[in-house]
Order: structure tokens, then C-alpha cells, then sequence
């Protein structure tokens, strides 16, 4: 296998080429990619098999590894997707002229490498490269360990695609812990990497790195019953952004209630989320309303935590601003909900949580880039640097200011 | 002086307060830090002594910092002109529908709070901290130590301004090396760092911090000179673009001359650059048609320095391609320009050079805010992420998503 620098060094040549491709040979290249993933299924399943025997998993981790043909066409459609995207590059954001005669031009172009370090999932090798050469971007891809097999497959495959620039998708050695200290180093390599994955992957890569990061993922987030509530609304979006995929960053894993409605609604709401499998902790508040045989206590370090798990903490908070200042002070800025029948309020909510997406009356699951309406993502920004939330094509890209002159000087 | 931690924190609370704040009190707090700073120039001015006077400097270091009543009326102009720019925050970037009934809107939102690493000019404070207000974010200022009395008076008249919450620009301690160091891994206070000044100052901040960092500045420009050139335009630019204030990031450093040309046109530029006092130092061929005894040889370090002074290095390219590669490969990637009559010529130059303003018979001195038209500049960006060329105050938000629903829930 050759080195690191290596494969970053033809991702680097590689990206100009890439830059000046229109978009009908890059829809082309992304359509023989899903035909040669379709045709290498079996050479495919059998590299997964090899990577789920030789490891020892736990049933979750487990199951983002496994691949199987539901999966695999999963992957077929979101290249599909992701050719019926437009083509962000090339588009002139802007155009004036300067009283000097200058013409000035603001043009989207590609960012040119993108480096993506994650986990287990395999799917993420495919979303990203596809993603990523849309753009008209080399991709610098460092999967997890587990996936080795998977992802050496994957990337042989989707490299087939005639069309593609060499060393427009490099994958790095996975079995080394350098290779992803190398990535997050690569300056003048790489112009953005984005790390997916647990808090530990993403603090590792916020200390290391020293290319420029879209931190993504982790979400500690709030669902704030107002006193202005409809319980029915309530119970509904409480259980969905709780229960209805407990592992993923945009499910709730705190439930905050305005004190003036606690005694009726948290002995409530705790009767349905136990009934629904979920654990709960809370403040004295809501373990003597709800009982505390039925609520743990909850510790200061609950407030911080994503459990990613069937479990929840609540509080109960006196107003609106103390509901406020709860979620700006321990949420991860991912995706919060506020559930009143007042717009006053709820527009308060929406104007001073300071969060990525930031919900009336709906359910945080919905932070996610195809629910969106994005049609794909490469990840959920919790920075507010280049962008916040789900991202996708547009995100990918930078701008270049192109200036037509006919012989201006500066005086 | 309260601790650098202590000053992060007034700024963190202070941001929620400032993102808040409509458009009229800022442009009334704007136009009161004007007046405090226009009553108080002659404590400025004595501030500014006492800086002078307190260092030994050298003339170009001392020109930086030195303030006169022409400097601190720009700085007023500076604030002026901020205040008639159209505030970015609250702009609805995008607003939708979808299938579910949820309605998406897309805001421009503050970043939260802004730190500004930077050397000796005291205009970067006045420049900083107004941007950053009328952005609606806090400040957190870490100036040079140099001119640490200037700054410390800059900031207790901008402090003064009736309206400002407390918090809303803090200016670090510049007697201690540990402030810069706590301010770039300020995770949790800081949005985002901007370092302003050498390239030693920028790759350090690159290099540690741990916040989103906004690269700004070093500028090794080009001004290729086509086999198509008009060789009059092309004086008229070499010129300008070299020596016209050779100190700043947007100045030339290197020219590239197309083969077929060059017997002619490489003599000629070399006298006139000569006749305007810049040392040349150039390739074999540069030597050869140009006389070595006028023409010193480059070597490698030539290519990739930025001289910032009455210097440049002259190459002979043997085609239109391989000026882009030379640029492309020694370039910092800020402004790059090419002289021809061929428009085709030109264009391919425009998307292939990859630097944040590219040029058609233009002066690369044109890159700056003012002159692009945005009315004024936080800096200049050679990163591709968030923004890149001169930014002001869009590039000082981050977006959010506002979500308004109905009690809907993910399936």
C-alpha cells in the first residue's frame, strides 16, 4: 500500500482536473459507479463478511458494519440522488462593475480535496466520495478499522468508473493510527476535512488538526415543554425525538418543563416514556412530582451527556428564559424544540436558542439532510464557521472572485 | 487586568445580548464610539506617544503604529462607513415548504464572539471591534504588544458608547504570551479566530489553535505576462502591481513571462523595474536575455517568498499551461493576474489559477474591500472555508435553521 503522502499528493493533482469537469461527465462517472457497485454486490457482501468475522462487536457497532442488499441499494439510490442534484460549481453568486470599469465576478468553484475521517459505517465511504466529486472535489477518505475490507472493496470499485481522474478518491490505510494524524496535518494537501463520528474521533481531530474542520454530530438535544403546551402535541414529539431512533445525534435526550405545568404534565410524560422502554433521571422537581422510585436522580453530569440510549433527563425551569438559558448553556447547539400553542414565545425560542436547527412544535429527528429537503448529506455542522446544520453540494464548495480589467492600476 | 478566562466569559454572555440588537442601536452606538473617539484624540494621541516612545523600532514598525490626527480621522471614516452598510443579520437566506407541512427558514444569525489576533497597526481595534458590533457578535481583541497603550485607550472610549452591554469588546492582555495562547483554544468562548499579520503570526495561530480559525493574509502574487500581451498594459501593471506599496499582501512578487515574448519584453521590464528601484532576481533565461550583471539568480526560496518589499523574481514559462502550474504550485493562493488580448487565453486562466481573486489585465493591488466595493474588510481570506478574498460583514455570520410546525413527527 503506498504512503499517505502519496495518496494525498495525487488527491492533490487530481483536483484540478476534477474542478474543470462539467456536470454530464460527472453524472456520467457517478452513474457507472452505481452500476459497478450493482455488478460487485457479491464481491462486496464477501469483503463485509470478512470484516464482521474478524472483529469482536457489540450488536450496535455490529450493525453499522453489516451491509446487505437492502443496504447496498440504500447506496445505489443516494448516487442517484445525488446525480439529480444540481452542480454547484461554476454558479455566479454575484456580478457588479466598479466606477473604475472593473467587472467583478463572485463564482462557486470546487474546495478542491476534501479529507473525511469516520467510523464504522461503510455507507459513508460510498456518500462521501459521491458527494465529494459532485462538487468536483478529490476525496481523502480514513474509515474505521473494522470497515478495512469493506472500504478497500468499495473504493476499488467506485475507482473502475471510467471518466474518473486518478486519485480523485483515495483511501488511507486504516490500519494505522499515522495515517489519520497525517490527514489531519495534510496542509496544502487538504482543504477541509470533516470528521464523523463520536465525541471522541471529533474532540481528537478539533485538538490535532491543523487543516481546516466542519466539526459534525454530536447532539445533546432539548425538547422544552412550554406552559402554553398542547399535551397531545407534547407526548407525541417528546416519544418521536426520544424513542424513534434513540442512537442518532438528533434524538431528544432532555425534556425541560415550564414549572407552571410540571405537576400535571411531568408525572404524565414520565408514565409514557417508561411505558416506552426509556429511563429516566431528573431534578428534585420532577422526582418528587413523578415519584422517585420512577426517576433516577439526575447529576450534573447528566445535563452534559448524549446518551444516544433509551434514556432522558428532565428539568423542570421556572420560564421561558430560564428554559432558554438551560439549553444555551448545556446543549451542543444541534437541535432544540420548544412546544407552546404561542407564537410569541416560540419565536423568542426560535430567535435566542442558540442552536443549528431549532424547532416549533416538531420533532428533532428532522435535523438530517434528506428530511430537510436537501436531497443528501455529508454531515451535520454543529460549528458556525462555512456552515451549520446539514450539509451537502453548496457546502462543499468555496468561491474565487474573477476580475476583468482593461489595464486598471491602483492609484 | 481581570484574567484572559474572565474576559472570555464577559464575552460569551455579552453575545446573546449583542445578536439581539436591531440595526438602529448599533448605528447609534457606532456613531457614539465616533464621537468618544473623536473627544478623546488627544489621550490617543498621548497613548500612542507612550507606545513610540516605549520601543525601539524599527521605521517600518514604527510607521505601523504611529497614529496622527489624518490616521484617526480614517478611523472615524472607517466607523462611518460601517454604519451605512446594510446589516446582515436577520436576512432570510432561504425559506420552504415541505411535504410534511413543516415550514424551513434559513436566518442569518451573529457567529457569537470573534477573536482578532494581530501585530502592531492600532487601527485593527477601531476596524475589529465595529465590524464584529454591527455583525451583532462580541469581540475578543488581542492586539500587539507594542502598541498596548494605544489599545487600551482605543478600547475604553469604544467601551464608553452608551448602549453596549458589557462584554461586547475585551481586550486581552498583550504584555503575555499566554493570553494569545488561551485565546486560540478557547473552545466554547470562541467562534471563530481571525489572525492578522506575518506569516510567523498566522502559522502559529494555524498550528495551535483549537478554535475555527479564518486564515488571512500572506500574498506571494503573480502577474503573468502572456504571449498575447499588450506590452504597454503589461508595464503599467508589472509596475503598479510591484511598487506601488510594496509592504502589502496584495502587491506582486513574481512576474512570468511567456517564451515567445521574452526576448523582447523581459529586457524592457527588466529596465523599467530597475528605473523604478526594485532588485530582480531571475531564472537562467531571465539572466540570459536580461544581462546577469542587472539580474541577480533565484533561487528556490525565491518562488515561494513574499519579499514584501522592492523585489521580484522573474520566470520564463514555455506556455500558457505551464504559467498556471508554476502559479498554481508557488502561489499563497491570494491574487494572481495575467496580461493578454485573448480572451480564451484569459478565461482558462480565470478558472485555472486557483487563488481567491484572479485577474485579466488587471493590478493584483485591487484586492481589498474597500476597493472590491464591500465598503470595508476584517481581512483577507487564502482559506477556501467560510470565505475567501476580503471579508466583512456577511462572512461575520454564521445561518440557522428556524423549523415551524405542527406537531409533526419522523416516521
Amino acid at each position: 500500500m503506498s504512503s499517505t503522502l502519496d495518496k494525498l499528493r495525487r488527491a492533490r493533482t487530481a483536483a484540478p482536473s476534477l474542478a474543470l469537469l462539467t456536470s454530464q461527465p460527472k453524472n456520467a462517472i457517478l452513474e457507472a459507479m452505481a452500476e459497478l457497485l450493482a455488478a460487485g454486490q457479491e464481491t462486496i457482501l464477501a469483503a463485509n463478511r470478512a470484516d464482521l468475522e474478524s472483529n469482536e462487536l457489540r450488536p450496535s457497532s455490529r450493525d453499522r458494519l453489516l451491509l446487505n442488499p437492502a443496504r447496498l441499494a440504500d447506496m445505489l439510490a443516494g448516487i442517484r440522488a445525488v446525480i439529480s442534484l444540481p452542480d454547484p460549481v461554476g454558479e455566479v453568486l454575484a456580478e457588479w462593475v466598479r466606477p473604475n470599469g472593473l467587472r467583478m465576478r463572485k463564482v462557486r468553484v470546487p474546495l478542491g480535496v476534501v479529507g473525511v475521517i469516520y467510523e464504522s459505517r461503510p455507507n459513508v465511504t460510498v456518500d462521501a466520495a459521491v458527494l465529494a466529486l459532485k462538487a468536483g472535489n478529490a476525496a481523502v477518505l480514513r474509515g474505521g478499522r473494522e470497515a478495512v475490507h469493506t472500504n478497500e472493496r468499495l473504493v476499488e470499485l467506485l475507482n473502475q468508473a471510467p471518466g474518473l481522474p486518478e486519485g480523485a478518491i483515495e483511501l488511507l490505510d486504516s490500519r494505522s493510527r499515522d495515517s489519520a494524524a497525517e490527514l489531519m496535518r495534510a496542509r496544502g494537501y487538504v482543504d477541509v476535512l470533516v470528521p464523523r463520528g463520536g465525541a471522541e474521533l471529533i474532540n481528537r481531530v478539533v485538538e490535532q488538526a491543523t487543516v481546516p474542520v466542519i466539526e459534525t454530530g454530536a447532539g445533546n438535544c432539548h425538547v422544552y415543554v412550554d406552559k402554553e403546551a398542547d399535551f397531545e402535541v407534547a407526548d407525541r414529539i417528546v416519544i418521536n425525538a426520544k424513542t424513534q431512533r434513540p442512537s442518532v445525534c438528533n434524538a431528544a435526550e432532555k425534556l425541560i418543563v415550564h414549572r407552571d405545568i410540571a405537576a400535571e404534565y411531568v408525572p404524565r410524560i414520565v408514565e409514557r416514556l417508561r411505558a416506552a422502554g426509556v429511563e429516566v433521571r431528573g431534578d428534585e422537581q420532577t422526582r418528587r412530582l413523578a415519584g422517585e422510585e420512577k426517576v433516577g436522580a439526575a447529576c450534573a453530569e447528566d445535563w452534559l451527556t448524549e446518551y444516544s440510549d433509551l434514556k432522558m433527563a428532565v428539568a423542570v425551569v421556572g420560564s421561558l428564559d430560564d428554559a432558554i438559558a438551560h439549553i444555551n448553556r448545556y446543549s451542543t447547539r444541534h437541535s432544540d424544540a420548544i412546544i407552546t400553542r404561542d407564537a410569541t414565545r416560540a419565536q423568542r425560542f426560535l430567535d435566542q436558542v442558540d442552536s443549528a436547527a431549532v424547532y416549533w412544535n416538531a420533532s428533532t429527528r428532522f435535523t438530517d439532510g434528506g428530511e430537510f429537503g436537501l436531497g443528501a448529506e455529508m454531515g451535520i455542522s454543529t460549528q458556525k464557521l462555512h456552515c451549520r446544520g446539514p450539509f451537502a453540494l453548496p457546502e462543499l464548495t468555496s468561491v474565487k472572485y474573477q476580475i476583468l480589467g482593461s489595464g486598471q492600476i491602483r492609484q
